[in-house]
């Protein structure tokens, strides 16, 4: 008996939603096509990200290369630390996650383990795809971006991109200006990142090349309440926060409000993502039963990161997947982006009442300095009134060279000057969402077997704005002009913007249970009755129930129906 | 005083529409980044294509890896013959472009030139970047394709596609199936393709990483009747044909059923698409003025193609740039593939009636072949009934052994089949898109500057489904709860899913000036009129006409004015 993985990519190739790639040539792991629905459906889930993320929250949508120089990804640290830790079988020769091995054979803890430990777990347990002993093997790190080079010559080396925000905070200063220098705002961006696993096994859960649709919200540091906090302040939400972990309990469901109050979740930029994240994957698709955000450890957690949780997906297959993360991250990639660039990050915030401040001035006495130092006068005046020397004289670089300059060679002042604002760093709040493992998320969820009239029915409940094909249109019949009449009803469909399919090949039941295996919410039937009365019949895909309706207006009824603001059951 | 093309990208940077990359790090030839407008504009153009394209001819989009198998390029030649010739400044050690520095030189012919001409060639020519002399340099190849490997210890060597083409024809079998076996049928894909570019310095139109939409369509070889050719057999699309550049003449212009008449197009596919391709491009906002068509030449043209057209656009700065490709590629994509994988491409035509046909059939004589050939007659037999033997007896290679089988050994039998069909390998109509080059052409040709009440105004006259923002709001003043009507009418036109924009900052007209320049179509004030009796301003951004029009149903009438079912002038 096949789980409901294998049953849903078997539906998932036999109709076009996704295949392995270049099959023709073997495939390679780690890679999928979508094909002509599930491209659809991926469209439909990025628009759905969009209507939250662009719509909503109003924050607009850039484009980077999926190639970036070698700098961006020192700054982010992924040129040193994004790598996983490997091994080879001595006897197969095959490469190993070995971190993956340990977990496989019940080694606890194998994911924080270092090369040493790693190495002493190893040498007991068989390699898993030859299963001869892999004994005294050597961990090594492999680094997970794809590289590559720019230009002949080997002339710059480019990396892949293993996500999309740092094209976010390299377009920090752009984007800055865009706002109009004001905080907070916001930038997102969907697109494909790159990731060379060792070895992917999980199908659609680890690709090499994915997905992401990733915000980066620029916030005051001081300011963490977000301003339309009103909105999901009430909203409950299933949290597996640390203490939870810790003490082996199940999570606890808490509006926002409350667990910001109660300290829970960090503040409420993070919870109001917390509740975004929640709705937006409800709505397309996500069981809410299976679904819950578990609070990263503090061992687990990057030292810099304030908070962070990851929305995780109940599979029957693969168990609770990650899905989304979403993280404070502080002000640590655009200070790290500043030490490698040695731009400045940073945002003006102008004070309410420009503030006086005493500050200590330094001036440079010329009529000494000129004749002591001559041509480089001028040099030692300029690092004279940007140091702070103490009443003992300085000790200045110029040129290289160091100088000492004795007290009688400048003044120091004290004066009140008035200070309009101040610079800052913002911190970065992150949403981040694996398109991917959403789709498949939606895929599994809302699969369904029945039994309809003692045959089996094939259903996936996909809610009708992600849905491939939104309404299909039948023909009763091949002739007597029904086709036409059908053919014209598909096209005032599409013409509303919906996605529409014209189907006439076999029985009526036969092409209800093709549409209803792929999610199409509703169907139009145009029978001999339609040429007299001008009606059709319009089925409903998960009551199977059917209602006449007139042809007259159909394409703004069903946009309704697809929208929301009518229901069949009104009908 | 700055051209065109400076103008535009200085209001594309400063406007968020175009960024360098990464500039922090000093940026890299041949990559861009989309700001906010530009992506916004960048994805109207893509939904304008998919309007054509899906909605209209109803070929699903799909959507495969952007690293591909090296098979795939094997098959596709890219890996072979996708290169450049370059060389290297002795001197400053610059990689050069050699036909490019050639060309630059005035040398006649040099993108035609092989290795030794472009070497004599540039023996008396200075180099570009450092002015000195070239002298005796060698000229080499250089592949295009970006390359990278795929999983650890260089398991697989995998390249950045050049096009998105190759993944419809390694998906064709599923597609096929998909399409229920019938043809014609076409599949798309919007994406990121790459070209390792020896030294890009065109901006826009060179880029190592671009977004191409492309279209393979399936057809039967001998059927190239387009099925909707009526809709565009009377387009007419100016036409710069093989005897036009012979014969030094401008374009002609020609409807598409006479062009395909007289034999000046190969066949209605091709031109249907010609036409498609200039209906597309004047709905983008490009000036059909400074559009044409150009076939290519019999020596330019690839060997296997029945017939190849670029679309030209004119740009001030580039002169004619080549932008669509639109070719009738035969069976030479899918062959390749097929000689590659040593899988099947093929369609199954039925015939109306199945054909009776006189067929060979060898029969093996098994009570004598078993004796002679012991544990090898099976094998025999089986080669027996796939060759052809004369009446002479056979030679056949049976493991690698050539064997010779006399005639007593089998009987040849001729008998009456039925035949149900036939096999055949479909032709190929390929409409190729540059996104970013038709993104370049439209900021062009929509660009005006223009004196207004004595003040330089800048306006792009982008049509309303492209402008990024396509409705701005504003409220007149700042305070008296004009901001909270302005923003409930922002929210409003947003809800209809259009991207409206709110504004309440400086003057009322220097907001107008900062929505002309980046295209904004329509924008709406609120004022203390609006307050008494709710209507509010609307003023159209090219004539700058203002009406007062009601507040109520403003979402909808703005709807209407940018799908073009209502005019500003009719109100």
């Amino acid at each position: 008996m096949s789980d409901i993985y294998e049953k849903i990519m078997d539906l998932a190739k036999r109709r076009g939603f996704i295949w392995p790639t270049s099959e023709c040539y073997g495939s390679v792991a780690g890679f999928i096509d979508y094909g002509p629905l599930g491209s659809m459906m991926k469209r439909n889930i990025e628009n759905a990200w969009r209507r939250f993320y662009v719509v909503q929250e109003g924050y607009y949508e850039i484009e980077c290369p999926t190639i970036g120089q070698e700098d961006i990804f020192i700054a982010s640290g992924h040129v040193k630390g994004f790598s996983d830790k490997m091994c080879q079988c001595p006897a197969c020769r095959e490469y190993l996650r070995a971190d993956h091995v340990a977990e496989a054979h019940q080694v606890a803890g194998a994911s924080a383990m270092n090369k040493e430990e790693l190495e002493a777990a190893l040498c007991r347990l068989l390699c898993p795809a030859c299963e001869e002993p892999l004994g005294p093997v050597e961990v090594f790190n492999f680094n997970l971006m794809f590289e590559t080079s720019i230009g002949p010559g080997s002339q710059r080396r480019g990396y892949l991109r293993p996500e999309t925000a740092q094209g976010m905070f390299t377009d920090f200063q752009r984007l800055l200006r865009f706002y109009r220098d004001k905080l907070p705002f916001g930038a997102v961006q969907i697109g494909k990142s790159y990731r060379n696993e060792i070895s992917p096994r999980q199908g659609m859960i680890r690709l090499r090349e994915f997905t992401q649709a990733e915000a980066e919200i620029f916030v005051h540091p001081g300011k963490k309440e977000h301003p339309q906090f009103s909105r999901y302040a009430g909203y409950p939400v299933p949290l597996l926060g640390i203490t939870q972990q810790e003490e082996r309990q199940p999570p606890v469901t808490s509006t926002m409000a409350q667990a910001v109050a109660n300290g829970m979740i960090a503040n409420e930029y993070v919870a109001y993502y917390l509740a975004l994240t929640h709705d937006l994957l409800v709505s397309i698709g996500v069981d809410p039963l299976k679904l819950r955000f578990r609070q990263h450890l503090r061992d687990e957690r990057a030292h810099y990161a304030e908070d962070c949780w990851d929305a995780e997906i109940f599979s029957e297959r693969f168990g609770w997947v990650e899905t989304v993360g979403i993280a404070d991250r502080t002000d640590y990639d655009l200070r790290a982006h500043e030490r490698q660039s040695g731009e400045r990050f940073v945002v003006f915030i102008p004070y309410e009442i420009p503030r006086r401040e005493r500050r200590i001035r330094v001036v440079p006495e010329m009529g000494a300095l000129g004749p002591r130092f001559r041509g480089k006068a001028k040099a030692v005046a300029d690092a004279l009134s940007l140091c702070n020397p103490g009443p003992e004289g300085a000790h200045l670089t110029i040129d290289g060279e160091e100088v000492f300059i004795s007290p009688d060679l400048y003044r120091v002042r004290e004066e009140e000057v008035e200070v309009p604002g101040c610079e800052i760093t913002p911190h970065v709040i992150e949403p981040s969402y694996g398109i991917d493992r959403m789709i498949y998320a939606v895929l599994e969820h809302t699969f369904h077997e029945e039994i309809v009239d003692d045959e089996e029915r094939r259903v996936l409940r996909l809610p009708p704005s992600v849905a491939p094909v939104q309404v299909a249109v039948f023909p009763l019949m091949n002739r007597d002009g029904l086709p036409e009449m059908a053919r014209d009803i598909t096209l005032r469909i599409k013409e509303q913007g919906l996605l529409a399919e014209y189907d006439d090949s076999g029985a009526i039941g036969r092409r209800y249970r093709r549409q209803d295996e792929v999610g199409t919410p509703f169907a139009i039937t145009v029978d001999y009755d339609s040429k007299e009365d001008n009606t059709v019949t319009l089925r409903d895909r998960d009551s199977m129930r059917q209602v006449r309706v007139p042809i007259d207006g159909i394409a703004g009824l069903v946009r309704c129906l697809i929208e929301g603001s009518r229901s069949f059951d009104g009908l």
